[in-house]
Parts: C-alpha cells; sequence; structure tokens
C-alpha cells in the first residue's frame, strides 16, 4: 500500500485526486493538507465525500509529511512546491507537482511567463516531465516528476506524432484550445461566478498565456528543434472538459490513411489514447470524468493543412489522472490502476 | 459470472446501465438490444463507450435473449416489458424492469393514469416493487423486479420512516420535484432541444404526473392506511439529478433530534442513503455519478411542518443504480457490487 | 426630464436599472453610485454598456446627490438606505429603495429576521410598498417607495386574488420558489461559482429566509387576517428567472373557469400580468428580459389544492423594472413606459 | 409603415425577427409563414409573445403575399427562397433572404458546397450580399439582399479592413469559430438535445462547412484577390452568441496602434461596431440581445501573426438584426431603427 499525502487538497484538483486515490485500490492517503481549512473536516469542503472520507485537513511540517508518507501530490498555486522541496525531502519521499513549478527546463524563460523568481532551480534538472505517454521510462526512475499543464497535455499529445514524424511546418502551429470553468480553480473571484460565466465565451490569456512556453518546450523536443506557436484558450461554459483544435500546414501532400497510421505508430498501444474513427470527432463529454484523451483529425486538402482535435477532461488527464498515472509508473503499479473510469454520458 | 441483457439499450437510462454492468466485475452484458439502431455498433449511439464496448446493438427474439442470459435489464418504454413477459420467460431468467409496467399493483389504477391497457395483468402480483432499501428480503427472492421510477425512489425514501412512525398527518403530504433533462429521455423532440431547455424552469405534469400513483400506493403502504399527495415535477437545466423538497404537517411537536432518531432508525445502515450532518442539505451535484440518496430535513415551529429534502442521480439510484442494486440482491451478490462510484465534483 | 442617481450601481440589479434607464427615453441618469469602483469607468464593470454609457463611478455624499437628482434608486446592501435616509432628503428628492429596509412594517419582526438594528424605524411607516398592480395608488403618492423582494413579488401577485376572495384555507399555503443565480448577487463567493452553481440544485433559506416575512405581511393584508406560511427558495442554474409553484387548500369546490374569473377580476387590465391560457404553465425563459409576471394554475380535484405557478425575470420585475414600474407612477409618467421589452428566446 | 411578412416564422430567426419587428415602429408585419403550423396562433409556438403578437400562422401563395407586403423576410431552409422567387416577384417587393441561396456569387461554389441545384441562377446576380457596413450603398438600391450567415458577418468584419490593407498575408488566414445552439435551429434532432449539447464542446463541419465559400468570397473581394481559408466551426453550451478567433501572418511588423488605426479607418462611424478599448477583448454575453459586433485584436510579436477576437449575438447581428437593418436602408428608414437594444447582462 503506498502511502499519499495531498498538498492543496481543497482545491478542484485536489479533490478530484481524492476521488481518484479513494477508488485506486493501492493507495492510501495518510494527508489531505489545506492551509485556509485546517482542522475542518475535509468532506465538509467536498460533501461528495461525505461519509467516504472521514479525516480532517491538515497543515503540518512538511518534513513530518515526508517522513509520514511515500509520495505528495502538490496542487498547490505557482511557486509553493519548488519552496519547500529540497533534495532532503526527495530522499525521504517522491514529489508529483501539479503545478507548473518545474515543467520548464529553461529557467529564464519560466520567470518571464510566470513573473516569479524560482526558488530552487537547482532541482528542476531533477524533475521528469510528466507525459506518462511520451516519458514513460524516466518518469519510472524519478523522485520528482512536473505533472504537465491541462492544455499542455491535449496539445502536445495531439501534434506529438506529426512533429516527431516530421509532418508539419514547425512555424505554422496554431492551436485554439477550450476549456470548461474547473480549470480557473477554486477561488472566489468575480469573473468566475455563475453568471459571468453562463451563457459566455470568451479567449483570454491571448499570447501571453503561462502554458505556451511549456508548449513550445515539449513541441521543440519532439520537432527536434525550437519553435513557436500560437496558443490562445477560451473559457467555455461547462464544469469540465478541454477541447483543443489545432492547426498546422503539411510539409508535403498526406492522405488520412498515412497520416492515420502515423498516429496508430505512437498511440496503438496507449491504453488512454484513443484514435476515433475516420469522421468521428473529439466532444468532451465523451471522456468526462475518465483519464482518456480522444484524438482525430482532417485533412484540408485545399489548403494542405491539417486540422488535430483532442479532447480530456482537464480535472483527470489534464490533472488528477495524469498524476495518479506518473505515480503508478513511479511505484511499478500497473499503469492503468485506479484510472479506469468509463467516461460518464449525458 | 451473471450473464445479462439490457432491451432499450439506446436511451439514456439503458446507456448507464451499461456503464455500470461494464465496471461490475461478476456481470458481462450479452445483449445491447435496441429496435433503432440493430447491427449498428452499441459505441456509435455512446461514444463515451469507444474502444469500451465493442458489441452490436440486437434486436432479436425475447426467448432467445431468455435462453441466454441469467437476466434481463428492460430500460423500455411503458407497456413494452408487459407485451412479453410471460411465465415461460421468468421461468428461464430474472428480469427487471425498469419501465412502469408492474410498479402499480392496482390494475385500475395503472390503466386509468398511463391511459394502457395492460397486456399481463395477472403477473403484476408477482412482481416485486424495487426499492431495494425497503422491499431487500422479497426482492432476493423474485423473479421480477419492478424498478422505481425516479421521483419515487427519491420521495418514498425521503418520507418513509415519518410514516412509518405516523409522526406527519397523511393528508398534508406536498411534494415539489426538480429534475434534469436526462429524466425526459433521448428521443429527439423539440420540447428537450438545448434551446428551449437551458435558462429555463418549468413545472409539467401539474396534479397528473404518472408518478403520483406509484407514490401513493408505497407511501400508503407505509403509512398503513390510504393516502392522497400533491406532486409537481420541474425540469432544471442541468443532465442529471433529482431534488425532492417535501413539506408535511406534524402530529405533534417534534424536535430535529427526535426526528434524526427516527431517519437513522430505519437507515443508519444503509450504505446508498446518507443523512446529511444538521443544517446541511441536499444537492444534487454532491451525489452525481453515484447511487446514493442525500436526505435532511427542517423542523418549521412556527407552521408545526417538516421540510424534507432528497437529493439523487436520476440515471443511478433513480434508474440504472438501483436496478444493478436489486439484481445484486436477487443473485445473491453483495450488495453494493458495482455501485461504489464516488460522486464526481464539479 | 427625470433626473436620476442609482446607488449600488455596479451590482447585477444596479446594471439592469442602468439597461432600463438608458433606454427609457423620460430618465436621465446622472449618478452611477459605487463604493468600490469610484473613478473607474461604469462600463469596465459592464461591458455590455461599452460605447453605451460613457459615466464615471462616483460615491459622493447622499445630500449632494439627491440635491442634484429627482429621484435616487437605492440598489444598496441591506441597512444602508435607512443609514442616510432623513426626512430633510425626502424633501428633496424620492426614493426607490430595492432593499428590504422599508419593506416590513413591523420593527420587530424587520429586526428579527433580518438580524440588524433598524437606523431609521421612524420612517418605515412614511415607505409605500412598491407592489405596482396591488398598492397603485399609494405610491404615486409616496416619496419613499419599498420596492419589493424578488420572491415576493412572483408569490404575492400570484397567490394575491385567492386570499382577497378568501378562497383558500390561510393555514395551508406552501410556496416552493426556484431562482437563477443573479438573485445571489455579484459578490465573489466561492457558492457562487460557475462550478458549484452548474449542474446542481439546492434549497436554501430553509424556514428562515428573509423574504418570509415580507410574503406574510403581504399577503395576510389580502387575507385580511395574519397568516403563517412555509416558503423554500432553490437555486437553479440559470442566470435569470424565477418561479414559485405555491399549494393551498381550497376553501370549497372550484372550478377552473371559477378561479380564472377570480384572477381576471384582479388583473384584467394590468399591464405586466398575463395569465396564460388554461393548461398552458409559465416558463422562466418567456419572461426573460421583460417585466412580464406570466400566472397560472391547476386546480387537483383529488386533494381539494389549487397550485399556482408564477414567472418572472428577477432583475426585471422582481428588481429594477419594478423599480422603473414604481418611479413611472411616482412621477405620473406613464406606468408601461421604458418597460415594453419583450421577452428574449431563446 | 412598410407592411412586413416573415416566411419561416416559426424558426430561432424568424421568432428574433418577429421580436425586433414588434419594437420598431416603423414596421407592421402581416403575415407569420409556417409549413407546418399553420392556423396555430403564433404565440402558441412562442409563448413569449403572448398577448404581444396575436397572429396566426398562415401559409399562403407566395404571389398573393408579395401583394399585400412591401418586403419578405425569408427564414427559410436552403434552396427554398430561390425556389419562388422571380422578376415577377421581386417587382412587388423586396425581399430580405436570410437563407443562403443567392449569397455566393459562384454558382459551381455554391452548388458543390450545397449539394443543391440553384432553381433560379439568373437572379443570382440582382443579389446583394447583405453585409451592412461593407455593400450599404448597393444595399440602398437593390430589391434583394442576401442576408449573410452568422459566421461570415462577424469572420468578414474581423477581418476586413486587414485584408483592404493588405495587412496580412492572404494565405494565412485560420478561423476558429465558436456558436451558440441556436444557430442549429429549433429541428428535433436528437444531436441537439440538451443532454447531447450541455456541458460538452465540439468541432463541426472540418474543412467542409457551407459558410467557408461565402467567407473566402468576400474576403477575396475586400484582398482583390482569391484566399483560401481554414474556417472551423465549435458548438458551445449557450443559446446565444459567435465568438471567432482568427489567426493571419502579418506582413509587416505592425504595433497594436497601427493596426488600430487601420480599423477605426474603417469602423469609426459604424454604430454596431464596438471597437474594444487595448487589452478588453470580446465575450459573447456583453452584446447578447443586440446588434452589436465586439471586435479587438492582439499582435504576438514572437509568432509575427494577429489574432483578431469579434463577438456577436448569432440571431440578432448574425440574422435577424442585420435583416432589419439592411431593411432600413433598403426603405430610407434610419439604419438604427429597431436595433438599438442594449445588450442584457448577466
Amino acid at each position: 500500500m503506498v502511502k499519499a499525502g495531498i498538498i492543496g487538497a481543497t482545491g478542484y484538483a485536489g479533490g478530484e485526486l481524492a476521488r481518484l486515490l479513494m477508488g485506486h485500490g493501492e493507495v492510501q492517503v495518510k494527508w489531505y493538507g489545506s492551509v485556509s481549512h485546517v482542522d475542518k473536516k475535509y468532506c465538509s469542503m467536498f460533501q461528495n465525500f461525505f461519509e467516504i472520507i472521514p479525516d480532517i485537513c491538515v497543515n503540518g511540517n512538511i518534513h513530518e509529511l515526508a517522513d509520514m508518507v511515500d509520495v505528495i501530490f502538490a496542487a498547490t498555486p505557482q511557486g509553493y512546491c519548488s519552496s519547500f522541496i529540497s533534495r532532503a525531502i526527495l530522499s525521504k519521499c517522491r514529489i508529483v507537482d501539479l503545478s507548473a513549478d518545474f515543467r520548464i527546463k529553461d529557467l529564464k524563460t519560466y520567470e518571464k511567463w510566470y513573473n516569479l523568481k524560482h526558488s530552487n532551480p537547482d532541482v528542476i534538472k531533477d524533475a521528469v516531465y510528466g507525459l506518462s505517454e511520451i516519458n514513460r521510462e524516466k518518469i519510472k526512475n524519478t523522485f520528482l516528476v512536473a505533472n504537465p499543464g491541462c492544455y499542455p497535455t491535449c496539445t502536445i499529445l495531439s501534434l506529438y506524432p506529426l512533429l516527431k514524424e516530421n509532418l508539419v511546418d514547425t512555424d505554422s502551429i496554431i492551436i485554439d484550445a477550450k476549456s470548461g470553468a474547473s480549470g480557473a480553480g477554486r477561488g472566489a473571484k468575480t469573473d468566475n461566478l455563475f453568471c459571468e460565466v453562463n451563457e459566455n465565451i470568451k479567449a483570454y490569456g491571448i499570447a501571453d498565456h503561462r502554458h505556451t512556453p511549456e508548449i513550445e518546450e515539449q513541441l521543440s523536443y519532439a520537432a527536434g528543434k525550437n519553435l513557436l506557436i500560437n496558443f490562445t484558450p477560451h473559457l467555455v461554459p461547462m464544469n469540465r472538459g478541454i477541447l483543443t483544435t489545432s492547426y498546422a500546414k503539411l510539409k508535403r501532400e498526406l492522405s488520412y490513411d498515412e497520416a492515420r497510421h502515423v498516429y496508430e505508430k505512437y498511440y496503438r498501444d496507449e491504453s488512454f489514447i484513443r484514435l476515433l474513427n475516420k469522421d468521428v470527432f473529439p466532444q468532451t463529454k465523451w471522456v468526462e470524468g475518465s483519464n482518456y484523451v480522444d484524438i482525430n483529425f482532417k485533412i484540408d486538402k485545399r489548403t494542405n493543412r491539417i486540422v488535430i482535435m483532442g479532447a480530456m477532461d482537464n480535472l483527470v488527464k489534464g490533472a488528477a489522472g495524469q498524476a495518479v498515472q506518473n505515480m503508478n509508473l513511479m511505484f511499478g503499479i500497473k499503469e492503468e490502476t485506479g484510472l479506469m473510469q468509463i467516461p460518464m454520458f449525458p
């Protein structure tokens, strides 16, 4: 039985971690960490856990926590995880960091886009970017996983095979992404009130969203050269779900079947990536509550572009689910354990 | 391994049955029945099942089906299940009927409210009303379960202890119920279009909804005398969930603690009924995707009435979940098997 | 041209006042008051007004405001309007108070339910309860209108004819109300976040909602005797709209046509009350954006109860619209002026 | 008083026309045409019009209609308007066709994308493409307006100044559009049920949506050369609203202020186009119920692309509102008449 602690347990990603770990079977959560709700029952924040999770929220010393558990999930604000992490901590337990602190290898890029001074730049190189399908082997052997952002997960998985196979013009990539409101977190802000989000759609973070350099870095690895993208996220009036619609210029004429073949080469054996049938396109509802990413694409012969769609649940594959998937890899547990929830429809 | 068949598998309740049975562990679905989609892949109707359920929809002979399986779930329109059922069928397999055909014992009441001629009135007395918590022992021994309606499940469980203990005036009961749109089914009707339901709330079936006599019959059994109620359902712009708000005049002064004691007497050991803490009231989101019914109440000393709220997922405890719970009872499987999904929030 | 000031202009009711007054034709808004957003452009709070309202938010002295305008609309928190009001102010301008400060005539009742000490109890008797259809003549002659609450407006108008004509048992009244989220205001609270409200329904304020005594007082006037009610509001995942479903025991057998006749007697000539055709029941979407209240009812002969439904837009007839209607009456402007918006569907 | 007839009055665009014309002041609707609901009260299809529009639906001879009215609005399916139109009809009355029958000048393109044989190709050249801001003068003098599609209106207005001024690479244009569900019409289809659209987002019509050639033709006129685009529409769970996010490569370095200057050159005097302030980006809620198009953009220096966002109400500026705007132009009525509704928020 793996012993786990969640810090930042009272946010939406923290709650989803609690849900998944509760049903996991090989993990026991020993610590529901919260700064603001110490000593309150965890289920009083999330009444869905009433009579299921009896624990009290704690806010103790991180070293104490590290002594007590095998893995810490950090579902905390930017800068928090890097502020306490140390080789000493990492010698005692493993960490899956759901924040962005260790995702970006280039320190300057991180500090510029996040407008933060990194507290522990030395540790960055120890972290493995936890996109399970891409970095599986490295994840198995690390003590520190930088769990990918929600948009990057969906975007990178959608585009990876095309870049690995050098099929698209790396200067031509445009990613238009759409997310449900849980991605904005549980903080009480006017902009996230029901009446402001409902019956509304807007773009935000245009040309300056922090997931941009994360996507660029990973796609650059795949392409074998540096690339820049346009990334525009949108807020959609729904609780869960991310849909990314990506556009790229093809380097040569390519049929659907050829492209399909390429995607299958990379994803054929992946449990959580579903390549939909031809002319069936991803919908977020079809993956809700599950760890799946649904992918398909269409080739527009007129413009010689490929349009790739990816859909996933931002709180599962885009956060807590992938964190559990990474934990499974780190502890030699079967990768799918605790993650076989069937999407709920409607 | 119990072998099961679902007829009416392409409606929302059928889809939820498929989801629950797929994750059950002790059941194998051999038959996804559909009149309109024969020979199509089942997952083409419900893309959430892509790569999970590979089966093709069938529409064969019921006797053939009865020979093949141990249990048939009928998620079919009113009048369909009663049209094919027979002692011969029931000697071959068990049936959980999610329609109303066998719920109401009084034939005249059934035929009046449903405006249908019952095809098999003789079988009615063999059916057990499948409210698992109330009729557990009878369900274990029957071959035919009449799975309760969604509104009746939530209403009856909310009021049962008060009526058993003779605490409320039986002439005073008013039930104001609210349901998400999945209760209206997957048929293509203008009234159920997104733009007609969204940003809207309405009452419907006022004073003539078919669940009224079902609720009255069961509450009359509990009270030990015939009673009539007012029942008003409302359509709420959400996919899933039922909330019932019930009102009754208390026969004598009653404190919250006394009433609480009564509810605990009946529900203390129930896995799927959660009596919330004092002053915490049910919300449908807290039970979404699960088989729980959340219940609490408040006593209004000024008017000497008790207001009881119940919340559940109409497709789970209100349909497919309770059907699986009943199947578990019928086959001697642990009652909670396949039904321990934690509610999903948000 | 009537000169008007709005204090509390940056809340949802304030925004709706701005919308209605902007299109009114005989009113000019001279003052968009806000405590938190002083010196910001009003339209930066409500971008729907971009290029329509160029004004800056102000937070000046009330006496200065009273000197400048003919009418002040107070869309402010409980206790604020009563804190500044005085005979001196009322000698300079008229006030339409959208808060509850002057709605309840009985001081003790007010202070108990609102848990506030009233700053100006002497003024209470000068205020007219601004339910335009009921108190039209008094409103014409007052300087201070206590604009009714949203739930009370819909409830009282739904029940008034029955109580005036002594047709229902006054001990039997139960009001089950449903409201969209704009009724909860624009304050940043976790409970009102999109993800908490969406796909959810809950009751709140059970047996202790502050609109209860307001409804009781007005219905008692109509009945000619004191009465108590049960009132239970619910939060529905939609922006606008209130639906009230009210239940009462009939004192004698009554046909639909007889009851209809009674409603027509009171409302036949009312511009903003629509008695729907028989068997057509109110839906909030059909009144969205307008000042209409749609009403209909059904008589349940089995239980001898009448079920009355009323629907309106909580921000229009339930707040800003009725405030404008009252202003029209106070200034001798045609009652319908500025309020003939056709409901928007879908 | 202009006498008008609406054919296809019972769809969503037809209903919106009825709403706008009812409040117009200089138009009288004499004919609410419907094939399926003849002899029913129009308001029984749209209860928002109860006690406002007393008319009965009719389905008479088009020549009779043309004799009776000054203008016919055709809110009818593809191919219907072109099937009855003739020089004879056009000599009797003007026509604003909200379908696509006369939008595309190139017959072959039309017939290919719409998979229809055009019934009246000779008339195509008489039609003016009714994008009021661009073709104002021509609209004033025509008898036949081809009212633009919803997506094209928002897209073309967003991009027009850039193309006219030759600022972007015409091969680089990508349009990612998002629409509420009313764009899908009022037909009873499973795909448009509440439970299928709610909590879901999907792309559709990828690389083959019929609005593609319409956008291409108009943008080509603006650019002075033929261009091809990528256009991907998405269905968003909301009733109304379109947001287009467009991407194009800049031909040269361009500052925000320079680009702003260009947009102001074209739109400074337009009543219905609002260029938002720098760093304020369009949201559909801010234009709901109004004829406004809100536009803004951001220049991404890193990729040398400009990202342009446009938002409007698909049923108003995207359909009925623009139709009324065009009618105003055709009849010499002030362009803004009947279209000054302030957007409703929330």
